[in-house]
């Protein structure tokens, strides 16, 4: 699995969710956790939560940190879903370490009461993905500039969620290649 | 799923991960997590992990909460792997609210350096398991004492643990009841 | 799982057969079964049946009950079907109990030689589901009408069969958690 | 798939649920159901229900009409419950133009209110299997001779089950071979 | 599973990936490999695999063996790229028997150094199918002409291809039926 | 996936078929292939295939090359029959290369109408496992110094066989990353 930061700003519009964006946009060939920064603006068609869509409200956000994660391992829902809540669990962990107190409810983080981030995960016949966004500045949710990220922080957070989650999934591997089967009482 | 948090001590031998074990002591026909408090001494027979048992190192302490859990959801080693790091972060989760700092890698927990917890995964032709033990008390490692829990803490806690993961198990499953397929590029 | 006898009539018209039908009618979050009254007209556009697809004929029925069946558990097309004989035979075994002998071919039901009901089922990348309809009134066909079920009968049998599925489901779902697996010669 | 009824004798002791028997027996390298008649006396170490074995009741007939079904398609619990669900539907009605009533409680017949049958599915890495025995002669439970079963019709019945079984997986198998995948809301 | 060799020509266009083409054509409700002569000429929105489609490059050729397969045992994407090799390897061999040296690169044979066939594998919510397609006439790449073959050895080798290709999955199929699971250390 | 040659000899008894030995072996918590040089004698108890159990005939052989492969990703017992089967392929592919011709029946090989290797594939509930091994020199049965092989390119092949099956399944691994699902009619 690799991880890439992407340099230039990239504005997610829901089509980054669909299943091999990295292959068409980056030759990926790997299970992979792409990250950028950029506005976030989901348009009705691209919206894979249909709570969403029934609410009808648009996904918006001016300036947030993007992450695209793809697998092709399996096409199991339960399985996208619960990596989707460990990644958002392993964010908050990132977050604590700079000093950013966050708490979980689900796929979603909170702020000193207020929604920093947005996320879905699904799946086709082909792979499994997730988008995790989180606000840079917002006028109404939570957002990292009030918890005191200045724009190089941005990158370097960025950077620290990829990679540790490229770490977690490799450490999972290797245990599961260690592991003898059950026994049954 | 069903949590339930034993109120007579249990002292966890290893046997307690078998697939079935829960139906065999309680009766219980459904997925379920399932807290109590002993000592920890896994025979060599019941190591799962063969990291363990390559090293020959007897796991033992006087005194830990335990959870077990079971799925028969699916046989999927990568569903139970995901699954266990996401009940670890949610371990971390539940004891920092208590005012306990941690920090997690992989399925460990460590505090103040020092390792507090154990944990196993594995899958037999029936079900899906996760043993996960913390140290109530311990000479050299990490311990709940000595982050000043008391005796009425730890069942709080374990219920606290108990119901806050088959809460989040309940909301994947709702999560996934209403998300569309994934576009393909 | 849920089931649910809508009172109002529904025309089914091949769109409910579509997966998160439950969802955005009904906010479902669920597996469930939903039961309703209606005619049946089934467009082209939604006719999973290729069989059906080829021959052109529409699917026409002023007047049937319908259940409308929907599993997340799993994407395997071989479980799906093996659920719709079930449930098409535990149809027949609903309507013996009123006194309606019925001949099950696979997924068909008939009444003293005449087609008495239609059913398709499949698969997309996030559920099963199940369409099965009998035909109230009609000209040709087998229905209910002619075996002597009066207007409140039909809720009845409605309530009888959808319960019948749930409770045949949360059987199968409690015995598969006390079995072992199989020795091998 | 196969269909087998064996002319001679064979008394059940649960050693014939294990995978791969049919291979051992009689060099079977298909799917299969074998049909035989004789005695029931499963030893507690061939027990695959815990709930029988924690009874620790012998489970015990003199006389039992046996069928043996394996599968290797899939190794996946919830499709050899349905599978065996729909075997047990499938036998009512083979009894029913017969002449003799039953009424089914999950993969339990009852005939006059006597349990006729018992059945067990569960799987290993290899395949599914089902036994299902229903008796021929019993003084306190239900069986075949009390329905006017003579010994020719013993034969007849277990070739028209085991036939009929095979033409059911059969029509499955067609079915789903010409179903399109689901459109999703 | 069933093997057709068409007598008549037919061209690919890529429609004949679709799933469930051999029923919609030939009213095939088993796995089969259905083998034919003719032009290929794929249009954009027919080709699967997005390297073809970046690349922008019509994949054209006036004279072409062509062989379809579909199985329905499975939706696992490794599962038919597995197949896809197993296939082309097997190709290779059928060639070499008729004294024709080739190489393979993944999912491509070479003759002489020149490219003498394409292929795709993939799948759909409800089967997983494979093309191959190998030159019979060609003015740069390699072909069967320049090999010696004439129009008579054309139709025998579709069908020692398309035949032996049965012959391999059954033979597996018998395989699986007869080998234990593994023990583990 | 990883590639090992062992530089000194192993006899294979059987016991490295076990999953997971690649791990309690050499700590190896990828995929693998281990190939090695060494007599066979298989024991009756970890002898796989019951056909060879039934017919009661020791496997021996005084000096083979013999290739462990172990994978994770999957528990489908036709996966790993598919991938066997491409193995083996594969492998009269590199003996081609170096001018010996067999042919190949299944998962054997043949040269000059004599039986050259053996094979078994299997899985366990943790991963799925594949012995081939090849005679080296043998009285009766093909091997191949009879070809011309002597001790030097017997470590080449090994390499060359081993190499390739990683890249084979590195292609698969990216090829399957950049196909489109199928549509469907």
């Amino acid at each position: 699995m690799k991880w890439i930061v992407l340099k230039k700003p990239l504005d997610y519009d829901g089509s980054q969710i669909s299943s091999l964006w990295g292959y068409m946009e980056a030759d990926l060939q790997e299970d992979s956790i792409i990250a950028f920064r950029g506005s976030c603006d989901v348009q009705l068609r691209h919206m894979i939560d249909l709570e969403d869509r029934k609410e009808g409200d648009p996904i918006y956000s001016t300036d947030m940190l993007h992450f695209i994660i793809e697998h092709f391992d399996s096409t199991d829902l339960k399985l996208i879903y619960a990596r989707q809540r460990l990644f958002t669990a392993m964010v908050a962990e990132v977050l604590l370490q700079r000093g950013i107190s966050t708490s979980r409810a689900g796929d979603d983080l909170f702020v000193q009461g207020k929604k920093l981030s947005i996320s879905i995960a699904s799946t086709s016949s082909v792979s499994q993905k997730i988008h995790f966004g989180m606000n840079v500045e917002h006028g109404i949710y939570g957002c990292l500039k009030d918890q005191g990220f200045d724009e190089k922080d941005l990158f370097t957070v960025m950077e620290k969620i990829a990679s540790r989650y490229v770490d977690e999934i490799h450490d999972i591997e290797k245990d599961l290649r260690k592991s003898r089967p059950l026994g049954v009482m």
